[in-house]
């Protein structure tokens, strides 16, 4: 017999914006692996015979660690267990989902990938803020902020994207920001900070690409960047705008059509 | 009172990938304005007295039937009816999402978005091709093919992402390959067609970019198109490749660690 574990994407936070598909599997679940990035509210779904194990990584020992996920997951499958690794988002989405999966395979299990919504779609999205936009975007970018920048890294290909988004990228904010004004964008660009998103706690902030490269923006992780014309549109700014950037209502990109 | 109005992710086809928010909201639609990519199945799911539309744009009238669309929201919506407008995929990426959303707020209702899970994500991922990974990308890039080619089209800023995703790609594929190709990207670079993704009748086509550009590769729409070193990843080959890239086992690329 194969046994089969399952790669699920445990979205943005918010245990509502669950697939239906991820909630059956968490529900029949008997060992899972967590990361850090799991909110609490999505562990407190699982059955309450499940041995439940945090497996975030801690820096610094991020191989070591990995090697540790690795055996137990295919110890507890082997062992004919349940198993559900859980990561935050889309499984696919950084975070070593595809490494996990060809472990899991090479180990003669199968995996079945249940895709889960990408912070980096979802966050903005619930902000109010489109990735994409008619007028002001014909398409977009995800980079992690860990490993993005310099030489060689995803940014350099990546920086003149309509609209660029930025995962765990706000501890490095400043540098990359300046990476983006060297690589030709305009000081003025509009760039949204989405703190706590899909939390009851979600906070925007929004500033222009000079302020934030001057270190100018206080913002606090975890959160999602967007750098572009878009970050305009974000509904929910709780705090002054921060830096020489206006927010737009959308009445000003939009005028209501006659007729209606 | 203010009405709300509920612009709704279907996510990319099957049911089960819908999130339980959207659940919910579709379960207490009474009226549903939809695009022609949300699946059938997931119409099935809407209460039986809920008025369903279905508002998928014809070629050539595309202007005004997005006045048509607005139109009907904005009267269903004043007139006190719960008015769900139903996606495929999320509503935030392509499709006019955006300005849906404006047109609404500026008509004077309340508008919640629910993410849904974009074609572009997990497409892919249901055909085992990570966006991202460690060794291969380190992000990813989303255009739409009705509108990414030529100058200054998105596809230019976008061309050299370590993985570009490419929706509605499928009619004009073998030009977007000869401007990848005229953009500096490898000739051999592999490219993955997921056809019918997320739907019983998923099926993977794996070619590298330039057969793709001699026009030498047989796919059909709906399809969403991976370029990119990771479409080599792809789990689902029922069908010969075509041209003269080769798979590649996960194995070839992660031998298994040692203490397993």
């Amino acid at each position: 017999m194969t046994h089969t574990v399952y790669l699920v994407g445990a979205g943005p936070g918010d245990p509502d914006l669950l697939t239906l598909r991820a909630l059956r599997v968490l529900a029949r679940a008997e060992v899972v692996l967590h990361d850090r990035l799991v909110d609490p509210r999505i562990l407190q779904l699982l059955p309450l015979g499940a041995e439940v194990i945090d497996v975030g990584k801690t820096c610094g020992a991020q191989a070591r660690q990995q090697r540790r996920i690795n055996a137990l997951l295919v110890a507890h499958a082997r062992a004919g267990r349940r198993v559900v690794r859980l990561k935050g988002g889309d499984p696919f989405v950084f975070g070593r989902g595809a490494e996990e999966a060809a472990l899991l395979r090479d180990a003669g299990l199968e995996v079945e990938v249940v895709p889960g919504l990408s912070a980096a779609l979802a966050v903005p999205a619930l902000a109010g803020i489109p990735l994409t936009h008619r007028e002001l975007s014909g398409g977009f970018a995800v980079v992690t902020g860990r490993r993005a920048g310099g030489p060689g890294g995803a940014l350099s290909a990546l920086a003149g994207a309509d609209t660029l988004v930025v995962l765990m990228g706000i501890e490095g904010r400043a540098g990359l920001a300046r990476e983006l004004l060297a690589a030709g964008r305009s000081p003025d660009e509009p760039v949204a900070f989405v703190e706590r998103g899909a939390t009851p706690r979600q906070r925007v902030v929004l500033a222009d690409l000079a302020t934030v490269a001057e270190g100018g923006v206080a913002v606090s992780s975890p959160a999602v960047m967007v750098v572009g014309a878009v970050a305009r549109l974000a509904a929910d700014h709780r705090i002054p705008i921060q830096g020489r950037v206006e927010a737009r209502t959308p009445s000003t990109l939009f005028p209501e059509p006659s007729g209606l």
